[in-house]
């Protein structure tokens, strides 16, 4: 091991179940578990800052004991140790998103869609590691990482580490249903929700060729809308009658970032389709998607969960080739509390990135 | 006008809102609205009975008043009267199924989806014709039918009427979505509910190459499964773990034929499926189906309704080159009460048909 790296590693963790109106992280440090041949350790450049990070540390997604907890899953960095089998060398700059191991033998594994593992999905933060020492997986607010290299992606040298991390997660949300569902020329997409994600969704649904839509609750994203490519965008708040009678049965895929709970599925989403057309969910509702009847006749309804390290791989590619930037603001490591707290104050336009 | 065709037409018609304990057709005459150039009138050889028959006379989709009504949209006969503009010529073998007309204008109709019409669908029976003398549309169980030619379908000469009736709506609700979706060589495909619809989506994604499985409730099944050409059988009621831990994550498309209220969507349907594959449904639930969240992650959920004119005609195709049969039991015309009454009671295997 290099002298350099330190036997613990230092974030800043939630130490107990966080107050959405009061988040308080502390400099926290942790003993990493055993390194393995298949591991790499990563010395952390920057770290992108995503809802999923508010909801567990806040026990959104069901009460847990997991603290102290240092979240971040979209990690850029320099690998700074190899595992023989890590498939990554000393030097590379990789990043690590949401998923930070799998199984690697069933079925879904072994077609390369790992975010659907069946068997052994472990979150590159909160997940079980089966280790005494490191019970379970710690993430990038911190100064170092350590993982299976497999999830650990090469960083193309045109993209500055700041700005790939959000790539990493919110990017490759979007980027993968879009692009294995078939947005390309001729395609007439909409992107729900104009924010993190959506925002990337505008983004590559244009890169990979599509007529986009930004459907938006109000009118503020507009003028961004256009910015980011949209050539259209709906208004919600108009009201189902008013937007179907000029959009109706219109759209081959709409891809909604929303996770609103009483979304106008049926009334709205539905009939803004043609026939065959898809929604895909990125944003699950804490219910899940309302109940669905006849408006669902001709069309298909998806959830997608993140992306494979391989779709991570072509993401970089095309975001490369077409200029796809997320619109950060980056923090100092140290300032992870203020930033938080401005995260879920909805500061954020649209993406916070801690660096070190 | 030939002069052996009535001008009135005779039907057994449920005269009210029906008991489903007791259906009680009677005899009926109406008049036909006025015949315009893209019609034909059919003279009927044999009509299937549907499951959506006996909804409808029992306002079991929401109350309504149009009585007498004359069901049956599995209606196969010879064209007696041809409309210049029809596509037929008098003495064509044709077949109806359940839509009896839509706009020709909407994207949905440009594109041959005509079940997906937006403006202007008409069900073979109870749809609106907008005629003061006949206001709504009258079905199969009758003497003659008459139509717009567009949605009359030529019969090959290899199927008898009777057998091809039962294809006209439960056949080509099950072919056109397996064909649409990819059943085929090297996928696994599983058809939940051996009835009516389910008998035919074992032989149809047979005879598209798949492996088949039957997915029903209890083992009555099991062996005309077998007999219809399914490979494998699932009995639901071993319960979600037992099935799971066989077949989990091994089904690329579920064909559900269910509109059970309660059906195991998110415990053990969704799971059977493999990352990316697709749960077709075909028999909605009243309340929708159940809502779902994580377990649609990385999975397709699709509606499914009836088939275009084009999809009847690929349908009919296949069924001559694969020899695909509905297990039928004929009975005459003048029998439609004993038989909707038999067919309440679950005693169809799997489909009844009346014949003239």
């Amino acid at each position: 091991m290099s002298a350099t790296i330190p036997a613990q590693f230092t974030g800043q963790a939630a130490l107990k179940k966080q107050d959405p109106k009061n988040f308080d992280l502390h400099e926290t440090k942790y003993t990493p578990r055993a390194f393995t041949e298949e591991d790499v350790i990563i010395k952390i450049d920057a770290c992108g800052v995503c809802g999923t990070d508010l909801h567990v540390m806040t026990c959104g997604w069901g009460e847990h004991d997991q603290f102290p907890a240092i979240t971040g899953h979209e990690i850029v960095g320099h690998v700074v140790r190899a595992g023989k089998n890590s498939t990554h060398a000393v030097g590379d700059r990789v990043g690590v998103g949401a998923q930070g191991a799998s199984c690697g033998e069933c079925v879904n594994c072994k077609n390369h869609e790992e975010p659907y593992c069946i068997k052994g999905w472990v979150g590159t933060y909160q997940g079980p590691t089966g280790d005494a020492v490191q019970p379970y997986t710690q993430g990038g607010y911190a100064d170092y990482y350590q993982g299976p290299g497999h999830f650990a992606v090469k960083i193309p040298d045109g993209i500055p580490s700041e700005v790939a991390a959000p790539l990493l997660c919110a990017g490759v949300t979007v980027y993968a249903p879009l692009s294995y569902y078939g947005a390309k020329a001729g395609k007439k997409v909409g992107i729900i929700g104009i924010g993190g994600l959506g925002h990337l969704g505008v983004q590559f649904a244009k890169a990979l060729g599509a007529e986009v839509y930004a459907i938006s609750h109000s009118d503020r994203k507009r003028a961004d809308a256009a910015t980011l490519g949209a050539t259209g965008f709906i208004n919600t708040h108009d009201g189902a009658e008013k937007v179907l009678a000029e959009h109706a049965a219109s759209f081959d895929m709409i891809l909604s970032t929303s996770d609103q709970d009483d979304m106008p599925l049926n009334d709205l989403y539905l009939p803004l389709l043609k026939a065959r057309g898809q929604f895909i969910s990125v944003g699950l509702p804490n219910d899940g998607l309302p109940r669905m009847g006849w408006s669902l006749l001709g069309k298909t309804v998806t959830g997608s969960l993140i992306g494979s390290p391989k779709e991570i791989e072509d993401m970089f590619k095309l975001a490369v080739e077409s200029n796809i930037r997320p619109w950060i603001e980056t923090r100092p490591m140290s300032e992870a509390t203020q930033t938080v707290n401005d995260m879920y104050a909805g500061k954020a336009k649209f993406r916070y990135v801690l660096v070190n």
